[in-house]
C-alpha cells in the first residue's frame, strides 16, 4: 500500500506522456511529414523561455519554466486544437475547457491551486512571465515553421503574414529575435536551398 | 477562367484531403504506433456499409454511403476530438461547432442543403440509414481495435466493455458482427499470439 | 454459433482493412514521406464522386458510390502495383489476376455478383458511373501531386505531363477541375512558397 | 560530357535506391508497424550469407555475395508482390515479368549477362551459392518474425508452421539455425515477456 | 543589423530543435517502433521534475528546472549514445566530450558559464536539485517502459531488473513511486492485456 | 542442444538486425524525415560496390563485398555518429572504441580473425577494395542527398562543398560519376522542379 501521493503521481504523468505521442494538428493540416508532438513544443518553449528569460532582469526563473510546462498540459485530454477549430468552438468555451480539463488532471496533487492559478496568469497573461511564455509560444512556432521550410516544406506561407505583431513592446529580445528569424527566411527565398548562415547572408 | 464549381470543388477537396494527414486521437492516446487517419476511418466505415446495408432490405444506398462519406468531414476543419475532450467541451457544443465547420466547407456547393440535411439525419439518427452508419461507425472501431491487439497493442481493454449496447435491435446482423469480433477476440487472450481463424476456434 | 453472413463479413473486413496499411507504391517510387495508404486514395475517390457525381444529371449515386469503394479492393490481395510493375505483368495479365483476387475475397458474399459485375462496368468503363470513377481515380491523384508539391516534392514532373488526356470529353467540369488544378501549380512555379489562394493569384 | 558507364550507373543507382522505400509488403499486411524495407532485408540477407557462408567449405564468396545483392533487384520496379498475390498473378508469370524488369534495369551495363546468369542460378537454384541464398532468404525472414514478436506483433503465428522445409539438408548449419529460432521463440511464448537469453533458457 | 544575442540565440535554438528529431537510441534498439525524441524525453523529466519537485521541501524549483532542461542538451551535437556504445567510448571520455560540446553550443551566450555550472553539478550530482533530476532521468524511463510494454512491446525485460537502486534514500516519494511503477507492470503480466487501474489491481 | 555456431550466429545477428531500425543521424539532424537507416545505407554501399567494382580491374570482389557488409556493423552496438560528434569524441577514440566493439560482436566466430584484418584495411585504406569502399561510402552519399533534395529538402547544401577531393585519382570512374551527379544537381537547382534526366538537360 503507497502513499496517494506517488499513487496520483504515476496516474497523472501516464496522462501528461501521451502529449509525447499527438502531433501538432496545425503542421499536420499543412502536410508536414515528421510533426513536432505538443511534447516537443513544449520542450522548445521551456528551453526557449530558459535562455531568453535569463537576459531579462527581474524574471522568477522558477515561475517562468513552470509556466512554460503547464501552458500546454490540458491537451493531453483536449488534444491539440488547430487555428480552424477555435473559430467553431470559441476561444472562450475552449478556454473554459481547458481549464476544466487541466483542474481534473490536477484534482488530487497537494499543490493543484498553485498550477491553476500559474495557468490563469498564463491564459490571462497577467504577469511578466506568463507574458513571456505567450510569446514564445508564437515565436517558437516561427522557428520551426522556418525549420520545416528548411526540410522542405512550401505549404507554410500563412505563418510569415502577422510577424510583427508587438513583439517586443515589453521585451526588445523578441523584437530581434523575430527580424533575426525573418531575415533568415528571407534569405533562403531568393536561393534554391538554404546555405549556411554566412552564404546566406553573402 | 473557370466556372465557379471547379473552383469551389478544389478548395474544398484541399481542405477534405487533410483527413489524410488527420490520425485518429484515440488511438494515439493509446500509443497505437500506426494509428488510422480519419480518411481511412471514414473509409471503413463506408465500405462496411455497402457490404452490411446490401444484406438488409429496403435501405437506400445512395443515402446510406453519402452519409458515410459525410459523418466525419468536419474534422478537416475540427480535428479528430478523442472522447476525453467531449467531456469537457459539451456534446451540444462540439455537435454546434461540427455543423458550422460542416456548413464552411459547403457554403458555395449547389447541393450543400441536402448535404446538411443528411448530416442532421446522421446527428439525429432519424432514418434508418443514419442509424446504420452510426452503429456501423462504432463496430468499424472493435473490428480495428482487433486488428491493433493482432498487432500487439494491450491498451485497449475499454474498448471492450460496453460492446453490447443494442447493436442488433434494429440490425440484427450487427448483432452477429459484433459478437463474431468479440468471440474472436476472447479466443485470443488465451493463446500466445493470434492463430488463423480456423485454428483458433479448435 | 453465429450466421454464415456475420462470419464471412468479418473475416472479409479483417482483409480489407488491411489496405489501410499499404501506401500507394508510385510516391513511395518517388520518395514522399507520408504516402497515402491504398485506403485514403479510396476516400478521396469515393468523396470527390459524391461531391462532382451530384453536379452531373441522371447518375446513380448508389451506383456510383459503389464502384468508387469497390475499384481497388482487390488490392488488399494483390498489394498496389506501380506503373513501372505494369509494364512487365502486362495489363491483361493484371487485370484477370486482380479479378480472380476480388472473386476469392466476395465468394462467400450474397450479393457477390453484383459487385463483380459492377467491377466489370468498371474495368471496361461501360456504363456513365463508371467512367466518371475512372476520371477521378486520375484527377484524385492529380489533387495530391499537388498537395505533395506544396509540402515539399520536387520529383512529381511527370505527373503533370500528360494531363489533359480528354477529361471534359463526358464531363465537362472534370475539364475545368483539372485546367484549375494545373493553374495553381503553374502559379505555384514561380514562387518560392506556396501562397494562399488569393495571393498565388495575384 | 562523361563517359556511358557513370551516366548508366547514376540511372541505375536511382532507380535501385527506391528500395529503401519501399516496406515489404507481407510485414505491412499484419500490421507491423516499422516494417523493414526490401532494401533492408537485402542488407540482412547479404550479412547473414557472408557469415554462414564461411562457414561452409568451397564457396565462392564473391559469387555468393554478389546473388544476395542482386536477388530482389528488380523489386525496385516491380514492387514487393506479396505470397497473397504471387497465387494470383503466378510464379511462372511473376518470374518472367521480374526477370524482364531486370533486364531492363541491367541492359546498359558492361557486364549484364554475368549478372542475369546469376540470378537465373538463384531463380532455379542450380549452385550450391543459389541454393545457400535461397534457404537464408527464407531463415532471414524467420529471425525477423522473431524480432517483430519481440516488438509486441501476435499476428505472425503462420510463419512459424512450416519452418523446418529441409533447411538442413544440403546446409547442416541452416537446420541448426532454424531450430536454434524456433526454440527461442517457443521459449518466449511461456513468458509475458521476452527475457534475456539466459532467463529465458532457465 | 541586430543585437549579437538574438543572432546567438536563433544560431543556438535551430541546433537545439534537432533533439526533436532524435529518437532515443535505446528504443530503437529495442524495436519500440514509435521511440520517443531526446527532446520528448527532456519534457517528461523536466514535468516530472516540477510535479515531484513541489512535493518535497527546500527545493530551488529555478534550479531544478534549469538543470532538467539542459540535462541532454549536447546530444544536439553528441547524438544518443545507448548504453552498449557506453561501455566502449568509456564514461569519462563520454562526459568530457559532452561537456566540450556544450561548451561550444553556449559559448556566446551571456550566461554561459552559469549554465556549465549547473550541468557540473547535474553531472557530479552535486546538490540535491541535480541529484534528483538524476534520479527521474531514470524513473522517467521506467514509467515509459510500462507505456511501451502497454503499447505491445515484449522486449523491455532488462528494464526492471536494476529498478530498486536506492531510489528512496534521499527521496521517499521516488521510492513510492518506482514501488508504484513496478506494481502496475506486475500486474499486467497476469492479464492478457492491460486493463484500467482499477480493473487491474481487482 | 545446438551447435556453437548456430547459438553465436542467432546472437550475433540479433545484434545486427537493428541496424535496421537506427536512422542516420546526420539525415536527422537536417530533417530529411524519411531518413534511411544504418541498413539501407550498407545495403546501398555493397550494391555499388558491386556495380562499380566490376567495371575495374583486378578487385577481388569476394574481398570488396566483405569489407562493405563489415564496415559499419559495430554501429549495432555503438550507434551512427554524426560528424558533430565526432569532432568531440575524437576520431582516434571513436576508431578504437569502433574496433572493441566489433571485436565483442565477432568475438565467438570462427574467422572473427579475418573479419576484424578486412574491417582494419578499411580503417587504414590499404588495399584497392578498402579504399573503394570507402569512395563509395561517400558518393552513396551524394546520390541520397540528391534523391533527399529531389524530395523536397532543401538543408543539404553543404553536402556538395567538397564534393571533389581526389575521387578519381585511384578510380577515375569515380571521377566521372560524382561529376555526374554534380550536373543533375546543378541542373535542378535552375528548375522549380526536378524533372525527368532528358528534360533536366535540355
Amino acid at each position: 500500500m503507497h502513499d496517494p501521493t506517488s499513487h496520483t503521481l504515476l496516474a497523472l504523468y501516464t496522462q501528461i506522456a501521451t502529449l509525447k505521442l499527438l502531433p501538432r494538428t496545425g503542421w499536420l493540416q499543412r502536410g508536414v511529414p515528421n510533426a513536432e508532438s505538443v511534447a516537443e513544443h513544449t520542450f522548445g518553449v521551456a528551453t526557449l523561455a530558459l535562455l531568453i528569460g535569463d537576459t531579462i532582469d527581474g524574471l522568477d526563473r522558477g515561475k517562468l519554466l513552470a509556466i512554460a510546462m503547464l501552458h500546454d498540459l490540458a491537451e493531453a485530454l483536449l488534444s491539440d486544437l488547430p487555428a480552424s477549430a477555435k473559430r467553431f468552438i470559441g476561444s472562450d468555451h475552449k478556454h473554459a475547457a481547458e481549464r476544466s480539463a487541466l483542474e481534473e488532471m490536477l484534482a488530487k496533487l497537494p499543490n493543484r491551486a498553485e498550477y491553476l492559478a500559474l495557468w490563469d496568469e498564463y491564459a490571462r497573461g497577467c504577469c511578466r512571465e506568463a507574458r513571456l511564455v505567450k510569446r514564445i509560444d508564437r515565436i517558437e512556432m516561427l522557428a520551426l515553421a522556418l525549420a520545416y521550410e528548411r526540410a522542405g516544406s512550401r505549404a507554410l506561407g500563412e505563418f510569415w503574414e502577422d510577424i510583427d505583431d508587438g513583439w517586443g513592446d515589453e521585451f526588445p529580445v523578441l523584437r530581434e529575435l523575430a527580424a533575426e528569424i525573418m531575415e533568415r527566411r528571407t534569405a533562403s527565398l531568393s536561393l534554391p536551398f538554404f546555405q549556411g548562415q554566412e552564404r546566406a547572408e553573402r
